[in-house]
């Protein structure tokens, strides 16, 4: 059975999500992607309300074996920043409740992984998700494309420096069987050279 | 039936909870204060879910109608701000799925009703408590004082302008139902000429 990524682009009025399967080698399926919206005229107990209810939907819709989110810092655009923390501290306890992994991606690590420079734009991430993913167009709007990215982060860097720096400590047991899967899957994609 | 105010002091080390009931007048009385702890040895999801957890059995054993979360602000201390945000949106989630209404308070405006100053430090604070909620000492930790605090700011300021200030948009009926219940409760406050 192939990993299973859902990638979330954390918002309050745009929250991004993006489901990938991983194929053999580097390659990957798109399974779903989208936008959870809010209104900014409804007040921040609504709007994250629906946040919770969007992405659990998904969750339960698409069981992925990891969540994986953008990590948004303090020096970033302050207005939002504190809403966009408060959206993944939603995230990560959706997954946490059904025992699904996490893992948090920087900004530069994702168009790293997927571009291969971590200073990309907008449009190369998205021009290198229609050839990865084989699509006719870039999933719209941006944010949608970027928990594609997110998803697509996960599976190519997996749990290793990451989750050591998305935890800042060690590793539960339960944590562990999924560290372990995902290094099978690692291997899995590793022996193969096709990068496509 | 009395106006019950659940005040959460946000944090991922020691998140701090304390239940008052408002009394007649401007009285209050104290049903529970602690502290739910999480161990930095521990992963960000593993945290975030214990925090869940524990507000949730709080909300569930004490039924507030309010819960009032402490306010802060990105430019506040970096490495832990995200993590406050996190929980205080887990926090707020919590309220909304059981249609409990939420606010949030600055730590001055915390500070400000508790005392009278905005500039008050923490001992002035904790001994405003014990006189208030006519108790032998202050609630320890000091996460658990705040928590206090932050219910009290609630049963005294209302949802009036720091609804508007926590929403930053218009309310939805829901919480019109609950502000009418609030504002109710406040008449008969202010009918009273007794401060405690």
């Amino acid at each position: 059975m192939s990993l299973r990524v859902l990638g979330v682009d954390p918002g309050l009025t745009r929250c991004g999500y993006g489901v990938i399967d991983a194929g053999s080698g580097r390659s990957a399926s798109l399974v779903d992607v989208g936008v959870v919206r809010t209104s900014p005229e409804d007040t921040i107990d609504v709007r994250l309300l629906a946040i919770s209810r969007g992405l659990e939907a998904k969750i339960e819709e698409h069981a992925p074996d990891v969540v994986a989110i953008e990590r948004v810092f303090a020096q970033a655009n302050t207005p939002t920043v504190m809403s966009t923390a408060q959206v993944t501290g939603v995230a990560i306890v959706l997954a946490a409740q059904r025992g699904i992994r996490i893992a948090l991606h920087t900004p530069s690590e994702v168009k790293a992984a997927v571009t291969g420079s971590g200073r990309a734009d907008k449009k190369q991430i998205q021009a290198m998700l229609v050839k990865l993913l084989r699509l006719d167009a870039a999933p719209q709007p941006a944010d949608a494309a970027d928990a594609v990215a997110i998803a697509l982060t996960q599976l190519w860097r997996g749990p290793g420096p990451v989750r050591r720096d998305a935890s800042g400590g060690a590793r539960t047991s339960a944590q562990s069987v999924w560290a372990e899967a995902e290094r099978a899957a690692r291997r899995a994609r590793d022996s193969s050279t096709s990068r496509f």
